[in-house]
């Protein structure tokens, strides 16, 4: 039996996880991200965490597969990290990292990770191929093919949170184009088209005396029948479902897989989408199963593991 | 140097082509499709035209890498067929195919293996990458990452013609459903949108006096400076742009490639596209260069070569 490390590097903490090759998670914990100095401590706290790690057990070196990393920005064939929360501009962190620790190291991004993991040993397990998407304050993505994830030339694989969705918006997204997918089908979307639909209307809503508008309110207030909210959760499932639509006719995976904070809606969050996307699909796409993230906040580090497998 | 043949089966002609493993196209000729009867006589004749052409040249059967074939439908794995207009459900093509010639023999859809010629010696030739698009009377597509073609667990990789574009569409897509791509990036979508534009408003344009409002007669009149054909042009690269984006943001390629008869229209086309393009692109990928097809209808032959390799 071999041993790995996986590593999912956060704005605020750093989750590590020992993991055999099984797929077992044997142990996991927690550091905090320390940001400061252009985040140049970074590799040398995540380095000492797995050296004393690696004391705790009587594993030899060569048990070890090594370990994987998964950045919040992008990591180059070369191991340099570019992550702006950080303060990384092609930070040498493969490089330091082996240093350090004289592991192998091996990175990609934290989305592509997630997607990784979920496809080892999450909602994707089992299948050749799917499309992980992560409803969180914004709309992340990684498409995993034949076991191998969709980097794209400029690391943009997977990018679907970013797909043009309505040319007639005109509100900004985050990335400076107009009418994304993330501006509607995210956790910060959701909010948004509650608002929107209360401004809109003079309707009742349990939502108008809700404490905050957020995601989980609109799908609380929806779950107990509120109609607004409802059809403000059918209307985030027609616009999600619209783009799903639109990367199975183009990656056509065997699942999509949906995780991220908002994912917690559950069954009706499914059921909702599924009902759109089938009158979006290609033919041949219709019944692709779409399912719940299975790892939570621990995808990462599953894919950062299955990352050196 | 290895030897081998490209046979681009359509509905009713059969493009056939004798490469060499360098790229070289060394002679090629066309033998008409017999649809009657199911189809069945098709791989007697292809097989026949290719033992006639082995017996013409003075190649040792080892010097052959095989013959690689294209089909208007799905090839399966075990190498049967669907191809509705030439009656095949699970048609035991490339079987029949090796027993006739004793060559080895592969197979995948007409789409498909555009692309991968385009990928091989056309206008992806170079990148490791590529979207492939043929604006015909359809929109096809065909996407190949690091040499390999993205088929997709449903055989639906790249039919990118089917992503929803306008949810408001009311009429209905080939496909069966409405506002799909290819209702508007197509030949047949040029033509309605122009038809639309003509039918909403009494503006003069020598398109009126048109003996048929088709793609063409709408790409002469824009470059020629009718306004309303200008018009109708840049609506068309707009959409196509917008759907361009999707897959982009999605697959991330090196280069986007556009063929079929429409790309005739060349660099206006080319122009009036990217530009809308760079709007709707995620920023990683609005650099991505848009190309044109440089095989014309050749590009099925070549990719069947290249699927030999």
């Amino acid at each position: 039996m071999k041993y790995g490390y996986g590593v999912d590097l956060g704005g605020t903490t750093v989750k590590m996880g020992l993991f055999a090759e099984s797929g077992a998670l044997l142990d996991k914990w927690e550091i905090d991200t320390d940001a400061t100095n252009g985040g140049v401590n970074i590799p040398t706290d995540i380095g000492k965490a797995i050296l004393a790690d690696m004391n705790k057990h009587s594993f030899a070196k060569e048990d070890y597969l090594g370990a994987g990393i998964g950045v919040p920005g992008q990591l180059w064939n070369d191991g340099t990290a570019d992550a702006v929360n950080l303060g990384w501009k092609r930070f040498p962190l493969l490089g330091r990292l082996r240093e350090i620790t004289g592991l192998r190291w091996v990175g990609d991004n934290d989305a592509n990770t997630a997607a990784m993991g979920e496809y080892w040993q999450g909602g994707g397990k089992g299948y050749q191929s799917l499309v992980f998407v992560t409803l969180g304050t914004g709309v992340g993505g990684g498409i995993i093919l034949d076991g191998k994830c969709l980097r794209g030339a400029h690391r943009a694989g997977g990018e679907i949170g970013h797909i043009p969705m309505d040319p007639t918006e005109t509100r900004l997204c985050g990335c400076g184009n107009r009418g994304c997918l993330e501006q509607y089908a995210s956790a910060t979307g959701c909010a948004r088209l509650a608002m929107d639909a209360l401004a809109g209307s003079d309707e009742p809503s349990t939502l108008r005396s809700a404490r905050k508008v957020d995601a989980r309110a609109v799908w609380d207030a929806a779950k107990a029948g509120d109609a607004l909210a409802l059809r403000v959760a059918d209307t985030f499932c027609d616009i999600l479902a619209r783009g799903l639509a639109a990367v199975t006719a183009t990656v056509d995976p065997e699942v999509v897989v949906i995780g991220g904070g908002v994912s917690r809606a559950g069954q009706p969050l499914l059921d909702m989408t599924a009902r759109h996307y089938r009158r979006y699909a290609f033919n041949a796409c219709k019944d692709t199963p779409i399912v719940l993230a299975a790892l939570g906040n621990d995808a990462g580090m599953y894919g950062c593991m299955a990352n050196l497998l």
